[in-house]
Parts: structure tokens; C-alpha cells; sequence
């Protein structure tokens, strides 16, 4: 995996804000709100990251009030493409990573000495 | 994606461990040497998590010296495959984002006031 790409998929938010657009352009407002946990100024740097790698694109409209728009670019839905598969993974997977970390707690805790 | 599997994901580190253990078990040493950048500490708390969540097993070997080997359960293999495909778009979009990146900063070159 090169050391340039690894960036984008190791940015916590980044699949996160691509999956968020696989549905459609977003304002910034909007992304806020789909992506829980960001914060204002993660949101921004992840987007102006994502845009730098050519992943989405960034649309002022001069209208009272301005607004901006956020969209995938075919390198962006290419990339929604290629993680599709990982993102669904998370939840098919969800039961068995629970199970098996309640095992593993179990063990955890019976491995403990006896109070 | 649910909130418990993100953590998978949003880890720097579980897809590359996931990826090297994709050629087969390692110890401890080999997962650092092929995996660069990776702190001892990082890799040893990533290591632990993804044992807690099913995704490998760590066999400790009574040998002398003892040793310790970490491999991909099926549950690991199966995210692996989830994984491939956008561990492959890494390596195939590096062309496409680093021109894009070149742009990006071209523009923003550009729109600096002159000196």
C-alpha cells in the first residue's frame, strides 16, 4: 500500500465523509450532521484533503446566502466503489466481533486471580 | 456503519496488520519490520484489540525461547476480502491523486496575491 494513499485511508473521517456522499452532494451543515462524532474543524481538514486528492469537489454558489456544496468526483465514487465492500463488512460482521469480545473479556476475567 | 466496527476501520493500523497477516502468521518482530511506522506500543494495543474482536489469534509457543505468533481467524480473512479492493484502489488511484494534488496546489499558488 503506497505511503501517499495510506493518508486517505487512514483518516478517520475521510471514508466516512466519501460514504456520506455516495448519496448525493452535501453543504458542509449536512455532512456535519450524517457524520457523527466529527468535529467542526476535523470536517474541514478532511475536506479540503479530500479535495486536494482530486476524491470530491467543492462548489461555492453565489446566492444570498452563499452556500457551498460538497460532491464526488469519479475518483471519489471509484473510491465508495472500492470500499463498499469493507463498509458492509462492519455490519455483517457486528455480531461475531461482539461475541468474540465477550469471550475474550470472559477469559480476561477468569484468568484473574481469586479475590 | 455501526459505531463498534468503526473503530476497525477508523484504526490506523488493524488493515495493515490485517494485510500483512494475509501472507500468513508472523511473530511479533516480523509484523514491525513489515509493517512501517508502527510504534512497539501501537502495534502491541492494535494487536491486543484485534484479538478481543475475533479477528486473529495470539498462539504463544513454550519453546526456548518461547515465542508468540499471530494469525488471521476466519473472521479476519473474511475482512481481509472486505479489505482488498480498496487496498488495491490505493495503489491504482496514486497516479490520479497525485496529479490532482499537483493541481490543487497549482490553483492555490495562483491565487495568491503577487509579490
Amino acid at each position: 500500500m503506497t505511503a501517499s494513499c495510506r493518508s486517505l485511508i487512514d483518516d478517520k473521517w475521510a471514508l466516512r465523509i466519501v460514504s456520506a456522499l455516495g448519496a448525493g452532494p452535501h453543504r458542509f451543515t449536512e455532512l456535519k450532521r450524517a457524520i457523527d462524532g466529527v468535529s467542526q474543524r476535523m470536517l474541514t481538514v478532511t475536506l479540503r484533503s479530500l479535495e486536494r486528492d482530486g476524491i470530491l469537489t467543492r462548489t461555492v454558489y453565489n446566492v444570498m446566502p452563499p452556500n457551498v456544496s460538497y460532491a464526488l468526483t469519479p475518483l471519489g465514487t471509484a473510491l465508495l466503489e472500492a470500499a463498499t465492500p469493507l463498509l458492509a463488512w462492519t455490519t455483517e460482521a457486528l455480531p461475531q466481533i461482539e461475541a468474540a469480545r465477550l469471550a475474550y473479556d470472559r477469559r480476561a476475567e477468569e484468568a484473574l486471580p481469586a479475590r
